[in-house]
C-alpha cells in the first residue's frame, strides 16, 4: 500500500523540524507585517473553502509549499483579522511573541499533564504562576497556594464555571442528603453576566428556570444590586429553593459594567452561597494600582476567575481560576482509575490537576502564562492596560466633543459603548446597525454591538496587541465619515 | 511606574517575533536531538519548582536567554519525556512537525472562531476536515456534514462525553416532561469504560448511583457482553428507571478491549439508548482496511470519537466527536446573546461551534488535523499505525518466548499487557511492581500498569513518533535484565 519506511518516514526529525518550523515562523511573520492590507472582517460567503479544496484528504504527502499556498489563498481570505490593530470588536485575544513561544514550547514538549508524576514541572510551574498571578492581583493568601487556596489553568470562563458549579452543586447534594435536591438550587447572577454562566448551570444539571436574572439598569451603569440579590433569595428561600451560587462579573461583555464585589460578598455569606468572581475582561486590568478597588471584598468570594487570553498578551487558550477550598473542586471531580495510581499521589505529596478540571488530559498551559509574565514583567504588563485604557479615553474624547453622538454607558477600562444619536428613539437601532454595517463592510475596522437596557450601542473595545493611537484616530475618521454619509441620505 | 513606551514595548513585533520564534525552534530541535540521554521519567521530588524559582513575578522584563536557561535548568528535569522514544507508558501523545506546523498557525493567527462570521475559514475548515477524517474511517454519510450528521473537534474525550451526555439528557427530560426525572437516567458502560464518562455523567447531573458498570471478564478479552446490558436495561425499566446512554469502547486504556459494536448497537436501537463509541486509542488505527472492522456497526451508533492527539502525529489536543443528529447537540448547548447575533447565523446558513462544545472560545485546531492529514497523506498515516502495530507484534513475540513471563490479554493494537508469572498467584503484584519501579527508575524507559480481571499486568504501549525497533529490543533487552535481577533475589 505504501512505499514508506522508517528511512523515509521521520515525521519528527529534528532537521526537517527546524526547516519547515522556520518557513512557517517566517511566513507568520508575513502576515502580521501584511496585516493591515486586509479586511479586519472577512467577507467571504457561507460555503466559499469547500469550493476550494478536495471533499477528501489525500492518499500522498504534500509538500510544506503547497500547504501554505492554500493557507494563503483558501485560509486568509475567510479569516477576521483578531491580531489586526483595525480589531475593536468582542473583546480583544492579545496574542505576543512571549505568548507564542509559550505556546511552541507547550507543543514541543507536548506532555500531558494529568498528575504530577505524568510530568511533574507541569503541575508545579502551574502552581507557581498561580500564585504569581494572584499576588499581581493582589489576592489574599487564601486564594494562594502559599496560602490556604490555590488555583489552576483552565481553557476558558465556561470550563471555570461548569468545575466551580460541579463543586458547590456537590457540597449541597451532601448537606441535603440526596441527588433529587437537584432541582431545587439556585443560582444567581445579573442579566448582563456572561450566557457562559446560565450554560454551565444547565451542563452541571441545574434546571435553566433555576437560574435567576437579576435586572440591572443604565441608572446604575448596569451593576447588579445586592439589595435586588437579597430579595430573589428570600423569595426562593420561602418557596422551598436552596440558593446555591451567586456570580459577579469585574467588567461585563456588553458594556463593562462593575458589580459591586464586597456588598454581594456580604449577601453571599449571609445566605451561605458560593460566590464567583468573573473578571474574565478586566482581571487583567487590576494589575493596576490604580484599579484594583474593583477587586475590593474578594476575600469574601470563594472562587476567581480571569483570562490572560483576552487582554494579558497570552495567545489562546488561558483562564485561571483560583478557589479557596480546592478540597471542593477535587471532591467533585476526582476520579482515581488504577491505572493511574503511582505513590506520589497516594501520599497526598502532590496535587493531581486532573481533578481540578473537565478533562483528563492537559496542555502544559503554564509555561505560556510564566514566559509572558517574564518576558514582559510587571512593568510593561501595566503600561500595557494604561496603554488601552488611555486610547479609550482619547476614542471616548473624540465622541463626547460630537454632538451627533452618545456614550450611551460610561466609559469602564478600554470599552467605549456609543451610538449615534436617532432623531426619534425607535431609530436608534436602525441608525446604528447601518453604522456598523458601514463601518464594517469597509473592511478597515470591525466592531459589534450590544443592546444594554433596551439601547443598542456601537462597541469600541481598544486592545489588541498592535493597536496604536493612529489606529484609534483613522477608526474616528471612518465612523464620522460613514456617520456623515448615513445622515445625508 | 515604567519607562515603557510605544517605541519600546511592541509585544508582536515582526522581527523580533521572527528571531525570538527561531531561537526557540532551535531550542526544541535540541530537545529533540538529545531526548534519548534524559531520563524518560523524571525523577524530581514533589516541590523541586519551588525552590529554583522566585515566588512572585519580576517587575522587569527578563531576557528570552535567561528564560531559555531555566526551562533547561529547571523545566526539563521535571519532564515526563512523552516524546521519548523509549515512551511507553499509559497511551502515547504523537507530535509530529505537522502538528507543530498546525499549532504555530493556529497560535499565530489566534482568532477566535466561536461562530461562523467571527472566522468563517475556522468553522468550514473543521467542518472539511472532519468529513476527510470521518471518510479515512469509513463512517456511514449519518455522521458526515456530506450526508445528514456532522462533527466537531473538542479538547479531550471527557467534552466529547459531557456534551453527548447533555444531549441525550435534554432529549430525554423533554420527552419526560421535567427536570426531575434526571434521577431516573441511566448510563451504562463496561468496567473497562474510560472512567472519563463515569466523571462526565455525574458532571451532568446524572446520580453516580446511576452509572452502571457491565462486567468484563479475561475469558471474553475484556469486552462489554450485549447480554449483559441487556439484562441491566431490563432490570433498570422494571424499577422505574429510564435507561439513556450506552458507551462501547475500541480499545480500552487497561488493555485495549474492544466492545462488539454491531451487538451492543442493537441493544441501544431496541431501547432507545444513545449509543456513543470511544475510539480514542484505536480510532487511528481504524484507517488501516484490516482493522476497519473493529467499527462495523457504528451506524447504529449516535455518536462516535477519537483522538488524534493520540495516535495520529497530531499534537495536543485534539478530539474528533462525530454526530448523527447534530440538532440535538445544538439543542442542549445553544446560546444565543444578543452580542453575538449576526445575519449569517439568524439566515441558519451557517452553523457556530460554540453550540457545539462546552465553551464559548475555541482555537482553531482544524488547521492542525488539515496539515497532519496533507503533510504526511493516508499512505504515510497508515505506514506509521502499522509499524507500531508490527513493532508491538515484535515485542508480543519476545514475551511469548521466554518462559518466564505470560501474555495476560491477547495483544490489541499496539498493546501489549504482560507479566513476570509468580511462583504464586498472590506475588504477582509485589513482583511485577517491583519490576516495573525497577524498569522505571533506571530513566531508560518508562511504562505503566493496570489491573484486570485482578490480575497486575505491565502495560507496553508502542507508538511514540520517534519509537524504532532499536528501542523496543532496547526495551525487552532492559525487562530481561531487571526481570533478572528480581528472579536472582
Amino acid at each position: 500500500m505504501s512505499s514508506a519506511s522508517r528511512k523515509t518516514f521521520l515525521p519528527l526529525e529534528p532537521t526537517s523540524f527546524t526547516n519547515e518550523s522556520k518557513a512557517v515562523i517566517d511566513f507568520i511573520a508575513d502576515y502580521y507585517k501584511n496585516i493591515e492590507e486586509y479586511p479586519v472582517q472577512s467577507g467571504v460567503e457561507p460555503g466559499y473553502l469547500s469550493a476550494k479544496l478536495p471533499d477528501s484528504a489525500p492518499y500522498c504527502p504534500e509538500s510544506l509549499e503547497d500547504i501554505l499556498k492554500d493557507v494563503n489563498d483558501c485560509i486568509i481570505p475567510g479569516l477576521t483579522h483578531w491580531q489586526s490593530p483595525n480589531f475593536f470588536a468582542y473583546f480583544q485575544a492579545n496574542a505576543s511573541t512571549a505568548g507564542f513561544l509559550g505556546e511552541m514550547l507547550c507543543s514541543g514538549f507536548n506532555v500531558v499533564g494529568f498528575n504530577w508524576i505524568s510530568s511533574p514541572a507541569a503541575t508545579e510551574l502551574e502552581s507557581i504562576v498561580l500564585d504569581w498571578m494572584g499576588k499581581l492581583l493582589k489576592l489574599p493568601s487564601s486564594f494562594l497556594f502559599s496560602g490556604t487556596g490555590g488555583g489552576v489553568l483552565h481553557g476558558s470562563t465556561c470550563e471555570a464555571a461548569v468545575c466551580t458549579l460541579a463543586a458547590a452543586r456537590d457540597k449541597a447534594l451532601k448537606e441535603l442528603g440526596g441527588w433529587e435536591n437537584i432541582t431545587k438550587l439556585m443560582v444567581y447572577a445579573s442579566d448582563q453576566t456572561h450566557f457562559t454562566f446560565q450554560k454551565a448551570a444547565k451542563l452541571v444539571g441545574i434546571p435553566p428556570s433555576n437560574f435567576r436574572f437579576i435586572e440591572t439598569s443604565l441608572s446604575t451603569g448596569f451593576s447588579m444590586s445586592s439589595d435586588q440579590v437579597r430579595l430573589a433569595i428570600e423569595h426562593d428561600i420561602k418557596s422551598g429553593l436552596v440558593p446555591l451560587f451567586l456570580c459577579a462579573t469585574i467588567g461585563t461583555t456588553a458594556c463593562g459594567a462593575i458589580d459591586p464585589i464586597a456588598e454581594l460578598g456580604q449577601v453571599a455569606r449571609e445566605y451561605k452561597l458560593w460566590l464567583h468572581i468573573d473578571a474574565a475582561y478586566a482581571g487583567s486590568a487590576c494589575i493596576c494600582p490604580e484599579l484594583r478597588h474593583f477587586l475590593d471584598g474578594v476575600e469574601l468570594a470563594n472562587s476567581v476567575s480571569m483570562n490572560p487570553h483576552k487582554w494579558f498578551l497570552t495567545n489562546m487558550d488561558c483562564c485561571c481560576l483560583w478557589i479557596t477550598e480546592p478540597r471542593l473542586l477535587v471532591d467533585s471531580l476526582s476520579t482515581d482509575p488504577e491505572i493511574l495510581r503511582n505513590k506520589a499521589s497516594e501520599f497526598k505529596a502532590v496535587l493531581d490537576y486532573k481533578d481540578w478540571q473537565v478533562a483528563l488530559s492537559r496542555r502544559f498551559r503554564a509555561l505560556k502564562l510564566w514566559i509572558v509574565i517574564r518576558r514582559h514583567g510587571l512593568a510593561n504588563l501595566v503600561y500595557h492596560i494604561r496603554s488601552d485604557i488611555s486610547m479609550a479615553e482619547r476614542f471616548e474624547a473624540f465622541v463626547a466633543k460630537d454632538d451627533r453622538f452618545d456614550i450611551v454607558v460610561p466609559r469602564k477600562f478600554a470599552l467605549v459603548c456609543f451610538r449615534l444619536k436617532p432623531k426619534q428613539e425607535l431609530e436608534g437601532l436602525e441608525l446604528n446597525s447601518r453604522l456598523l454595517e458601514a463601518i464594517n463592510s469597509s473592511g478597515r475596522a470591525f466592531m459589534t454591538h450590544a443592546v444594554v437596557g433596551g439601547i443598542y450601542v456601537i462597541r469600541c473595545a481598544i486592545g489588541t496587541t498592535m493597536t496604536e493611537e493612529r489606529h484609534v484616530d483613522a477608526l474616528w475618521k471612518l465612523i464620522q465619515e460613514k456617520a456623515q454619509g448615513l445622515l445625508m441620505e
